[in-house]
């Protein structure tokens, strides 16, 4: 008997600041466990280079997003630097009916939003060590022209003293031990006996003899 | 920066019925963290084969462990199958003014005791992985006769089905899994934003560039 039969699907939120380190992190996350799945965002923002539909995201119209928002389809959606991104209510559905655990890369705004209705979620945020590294590896991606990465730190003034509230700070200074800390979080709380209780059913008080 | 210089000594509690693998597992963790140390309980039971004191346990006698109750040095103790064991307040300052995580390996009586002084202390309860594999265990170590198998028994079958208000259930089936499991719970405490939240003061809300 393993804890995983024995329990429902955890849903595991993970934010940072942009140059933080998020998405390799959360690659290898999903790399460690054979039995933790990647929810897939909607998104209205353009489809980059090596980016692919239904994969990294589900890219749609700014109509086709707004009309998920009136129809209630979305558990959480956020306008991140003048793009929408957001969560359907059917991909958590689906896997908590499977007893799934998910990871979530969403941003502040809609880690704060599922808060609300997923009280026993587990909120991750990802620290860069201080503000003068995550302007470095910024501008080290080359992705981004000077406003950009203006206004990303701006963004990152703002959520990081906001950060307090999410269940662990994992600081991304060596990739590998925040790896490993990663790693640790979704082991941990797969023992945390608020899901596994049940466990205890099978030795009723006069043993199961 | 890692998270261990920005955050108070944890204290894990370990409890576990006789038989369920407890010492073994303890021995792991502590070999597994070097910035983890066992905290030493007094006992007034005979020094078995092998153990040593001051290492194994402060070994006392009955009056004297009287003493230390009656002079509120002890934050925890119970009867153990006739013996008596507890924790000395010294043993938790020494550690917390030191900064120092501190394993505690103890019953469900003394770890109940803790648990109402110290709310952040992490409660960690293995389990075996049924009653029929546990009494097999209990008798494969040769080391208890059989009125006292029974008496383990009896305890075992009060206090696992009482073991919902732990923090962790770790069921100790393959004894690796257990450990992994073990050693992720220490590393994923250890990022409770709930003890690094000041991680980030460095963080203002202006930025420290």
């Amino acid at each position: 008997m393993s804890n995983s039969d024995c329990r429902d699907g955890i849903l595991f939120v993970i934010s940072a600041p942009s140059g933080a380190g998020k998405t390799s992190l959360c690659r290898e996350l999903i790399d460690s466990f054979s039995d933790l799945r990647q929810s897939i965002s909607f998104a209205t923002r353009a489809k980059r280079g090596g980016e692919q539909d239904g994969v990294d995201y589900h890219f749609v119209s700014t109509d086709a997003f707004q009309k998920m928002i009136d129809q209630q389809q979305l558990v959480e959606w956020a306008e991140v630097h003048g793009n929408m991104y957001g969560t359907s209510l059917a991909t958590l559905t689906v896997a908590a009916e499977g007893g799934t655990d998910l990871l979530l890369d969403i941003d502040c705004q809609g880690a704060a939003q599922l808060k609300k209705n997923y009280q026993q979620a587990v909120f991750i945020f990802i620290l860069p060590p201080d503000y003068i590294e995550l302007e470095k590896r910024l501008r080290g991606r080359g992705t981004d022209d000077e406003a950009v990465i203006l206004r990303r730190m701006k963004n990152a003034e703002k959520e990081i003293p906001a950060a307090r509230w999410y269940d662990y700070l994992v600081v991304n200074d060596d990739f590998e031990s925040a790896r490993q800390q990663l790693i640790a979080i979704v082991t941990a709380e797969r023992c945390r006996s608020l899901r596994t209780a049940n466990l205890l059913d099978k030795f009723t008080a006069k043993g199961d003899k």
